[in-house]
Formats: C-alpha cells, structure tokens, sequence
C-alpha cells in the first residue's frame, strides 16, 4: 500500500463515521471540526505503524479514526481554553457555536474515540490498546494543564517546557505508531521503539513550530509569525533566551515582553534581536536536529526490513520539512 | 451483604481511589469533586444490581467506582455550563478554581472512569460493559445539550421534556443497575428490565425533584424552593400548566415569568396560584406513581427471588421518599 492508498483509506473512513444524529446542536460540531481538514497526520501515523507490519492494513482504519477524534476532541477543548478565534483559517467551536457547546460536543467525541477503539479492535489487543490510549489521553490533559500552569510562573526551565510539550503534543504522535504498530503484531520492544520514534518527533515537531513561530516565513507559515513573542509563550526560544542574556537584557527582554505601548512588529523585532545576541535560531535548529535524530535511531531499532519503513520515513522527514 | 457493607465497600474503593498525581492543578479538582460525597446513588446501584445475583459483589467495586467518576465528571461540566456557584453546599470546581481546570479536569475524570471500567471488568463483559457505558455517556451528553436547547425554544412539549430528562438524568441509572447485574450473569431479559427499572426510577426522581422545587419545604429540601420558577425552567409543571391553562391565564403565566420587576417571593407565590388553578400537583404526584409502579414491574420481572430485591426496593423507595 503507497501511501496515497493510505490516506485514501483514511478519508474513507472520516467520510463514512458516524458521530451521532441527534440532536444537531450536539454531533454538527463534530462533523464540522472533523470537516476541518489539517495534515492528518496522527491517524497516518497509526497506518504507517501498521502498514510496517502488514500490506493491508485496512483493520486498522478504526483504530487510525480514533486518533483522529481524540486529537479533534482536544482541539475543541483547548480552542476553547485558549480562547482561540481560527483553527485552520475557519471559526472555533466555540467562536461559531459558544463555549458550552464546545464543550459537551468535546466531551461526546472522547465517548465515541474510545468507542472507535474498543468496537473494532481485536480482542486479543483491546486491553492494551485501550490501557495506551488512556495514558496517553490523561498525559495529553496534564500537558494542556502544565501548559496553562506554566503561564503563571516565572521560574519555568527549559526541563519543564520540554517535559510539557512531551504530554501535550508529543505523546500522541508516539501512542498513534505504538497502536499501529501492536495491532499489527509489533514485538514489545519494536512496540518501545515505535513510541519513542513518535515521542521524538513530537518533540522536534513542536520545536520546530516554535521556530517557525519567531524565524518561519509569514507567507507559508499560516500563522502570525511573532504570535508567541506577542503572548510571551515560555518557548523553548524564550526560556533560554531568558538563561542566556547577561542580566541587563534579561531585564531589557521582561519590559518588552510586558510592554504594552510598543507596537507588534516593533516588539517582535526587538525581541528577536535578543534572541539573536545568544543564537538562539542556531540553538533551537540543533536541539531539533538532534533530537530527531534520536528518534530516528529508534526507528532504526525496528526490527523490519528498511525498506518497510521508507513511507513512514517519508511523512515524518516531512514534517522537520527534510527532503529524504 | 447488607446494605451497610456496600456501603462500606463503595466508601473504601473511593479512599482508595488513584485519579493521578501530576500536575496537581489537574488532580486536585478531581479528588475535591470526589469527595464532596452526596448520596452516591449510581455506584449503590451498580452493587444492588450485581447482589441480586451474588452474595459477594466486592469484584464489582471498581464498575461503581467508574459510574461515580463518570456521574461526576457531568456534574463538573455541567456545573461549569450552568454557571452553578455551588454543589452540595461548596464552590463547584470553575468557581473555586476557574473554567479551564473544570473543563480540563473533568476531561481526564472521564479518562478515568473508563480505565476504571477496562481494567476490572472480565474478558467476558469487557466490550458488553464498554459499549452500554459508552452508550450512556453519549446519551447523557445529548439529555445535557437538549436541556440548553430548551431554554431558547418556545415550543418545548412534555414529551420532549421527559425525554430529556430521560437521557439527562435516567439513562445512567440505568445502566447502573444493568452493569452490576451482567457483570455478576443477568440473562439478557433480567439486564433489559433492570435498565427499564433503573430509567424509570430516574425519570420518577427528576419528576419528584421537579415538584419538591416549588412544592418542597425549604428546610429539608436543601435548595431555594421556586428556584426553577425564577429561571422559568421549562419543567413537567411549567409545560403542563401551560398547556392546561386557559389563554388569558397562559399569557398572565409568560408575563410572570419574563417580569423583571417582581420580588421572587412574589413571582413563585403568583406562579404556583396558577399551577394551582389547573392542579399541577396532583397531576405530577400522579404521574410520578405511576412511572415508579411501571418501574417496578421491571424489578418484579427480574427472575431472582423477591427475598434478594428487598435491598435494592429499599433504596429506590426511600429516593421516592416512600416507607418501605
């Protein structure tokens, strides 16, 4: 199966779920966000996870759409939580419909995840599979709270943010190749690897739009690029911008963070040259690149011929927006 | 077991409980919540209904302790929906801490009560018990979004209304007593008519809660009487009387009820004078008996000895407020 076989089989399945009928105003935020679109890219994983062990891995679209409406179900919360307008160029849930909607129509999609999950997995896997899922759905609430959490302190580490993202984000990519992977067979070990691959792309991924966020291109990135300067988001970038400053542009980078008679771009400015005082573009670019190549050993420890791991390879170099 | 060894079971599994630990912003809303206590209905009837077929129903703690976790993962939700201040006597969790923690604990309650669930529920019930609890907690995510869509409708009929709070509210104590009773070998028609029984006390209590609001004592009701009248909740009373009153009489009744300039003393007195003119009371009274004696035609219908039901009669009668 190439993956465009994959994906195909993906659609078909997110064209053909069924959320529920009544009443609208409960299951219509589901199909819309679902509707949404986006990369996609955790349900791939989960066919990738799969497709490293078996040619068909049609089984395995239930358990890839579970994913998909689990990250969904986080979306919707977390738009929520953080008061977010857009998701992919369109209205929140709880911009177009209102808070309280968003969150019960998140809460039905965290019901009908793990129904995905436990309706077609096979029996032999179901404990498993439900017991990964629900560590790796409680992790992604901790990471969301620690990320809320850690707006009001003032001594976060660059250990705490890294910790963060991993429960926020990282988690899921590396539960979503596990489950692939064990569905189809996977050893306890390749099973290892396989979450420490995802966890470590993760990581890198999420870095990487941290980057992006201060150093992307405005034009490609899809995103103001500044965003996280303007909400004085503890990054990766500011934390340790914030460790490596001599102490007078420490003290010169808190007043622009809290300053609110500057001008954006003139704050986004400024802020990035303070960052570039301490190379903190070069700096993040190694942590990412290292990082990923520690998780592609892990990919390497999978015990398939290399060629199965091509396709997944693939995906994942683009995303780190690697040719490969 | 007697009743008091239930009770004691339920009470050691909920001290006993691990929601998680990190990061305690997450958790201690969660253990808060948990340890408000209230009557815990649902979790008793899960045992009640695994003791009519054993004597020992210790293996079915955890099944209960994952109905209380899911019954208060809705209370937090909805409390948060509601913009309730309070929950038996103490800040609810958005009040005492903020909307995000309560959206974000409830969450991973959620995630919590079915780990509770899959861990401890035998191979041979595991996808019976998943499927009916998944089953419930939609349907109880549709009774609470019908319950907000009714505010805004005017043409909300009493069927519409017993079938929200059938949903809302009864559905979960139905599957309460089936769970306890598969989990310990009820035969199909057995789980069938204790759902019926469960659902049909759910729909009798909310009726009786409904008329305690404006007919209660205050002392012992434990929440301001006339308290749905004040927010023209669209109750079996308030649709009834407005179907049942002539049109002058009808007109008077929205008057009333939009009045913004009436003290509330004032507004429930005036409002209950009109339920009394077209006999809401009885007719409630009325109609509560008769859905508790079909329900009890269920319990009469489960095959076990009459002996073996006194217990679970027992509780159900005194949530009627019934001698028995």
């Amino acid at each position: 199966m190439p993956l465009s076989s994959l994906t195909q089989l993906l659609h078909h399945a997110l064209q053909t779920a069924d959320y529920g009928q009544e009443p609208p105003e409960l299951y219509d935020p589901v199909r819309y966000i679902m509707a949404l679109g986006g990369k996609r890219v955790r349900p791939l994983l989960v066919l990738l996870g799969a497709h490293l062990y078996a040619d068909d891995v049609t089984a395995v679209a239930p358990a890839a759409l579970a994913v998909e409406i689990f990250h969904n179900f986080t979306l919707v919360h977390d738009d929520l939580m953080d008061a977010a307008p857009l998701r992919r160029g369109q209205p929140t849930v709880h911009h177009r419909w209102n808070p309280n909607t968003a969150i019960l129509s998140g809460d039905v999609m965290l019901v009908r995840a793990y129904e995905q999950l436990f309706r077609h997995v096979p029996d032999q896997h179901l404990r498993r599979a439900l017991a990964l899922f629900s560590t790796c759905a409680a992790e992604v609430c901790e990471g969301q709270q620690l990320d809320m959490v850690f707006e009001t302190l003032t001594d976060v580490t660059v250990a705490d943010y890294l910790r963060m993202i991993r429960l926020k984000t990282a988690v899921l990519l590396g539960f979503a190749l596990e489950l692939g992977g064990i569905l189809q067979g996977a050893t306890d070990a390749d099973a290892a690897h396989l979450r420490a691959f995802g966890e470590g792309v993760g990581v890198a991924f999420q870095l990487r739009d941290d980057l992006l966020d201060v150093y992307g291109d405005a034009a490609t990135f899809g995103k103001q690029v500044g965003g996280d300067i303007l909400a004085a988001k503890k990054t990766f970038l500011l934390l340790t911008a914030q460790q490596q400053l001599p102490p007078a542009d420490q003290a010169q980078l808190a007043a622009l963070l809290a300053a609110t008679d500057l001008a954006s771009a003139e704050k986004v400015s400024r802020v990035t040259a303070l960052y570039d005082q301490v190379q903190i573009r070069p700096q993040t670019e190694a942590l990412i690149e290292r990082t990923y190549a520690d998780a592609l050993a892990h990919l390497d420890a999978v015990s398939v011929a290399a060629a199965r791991k091509i396709t997944l390879r693939h995906l994942t170099d683009e995303l780190m927006d690697r040719a490969s």
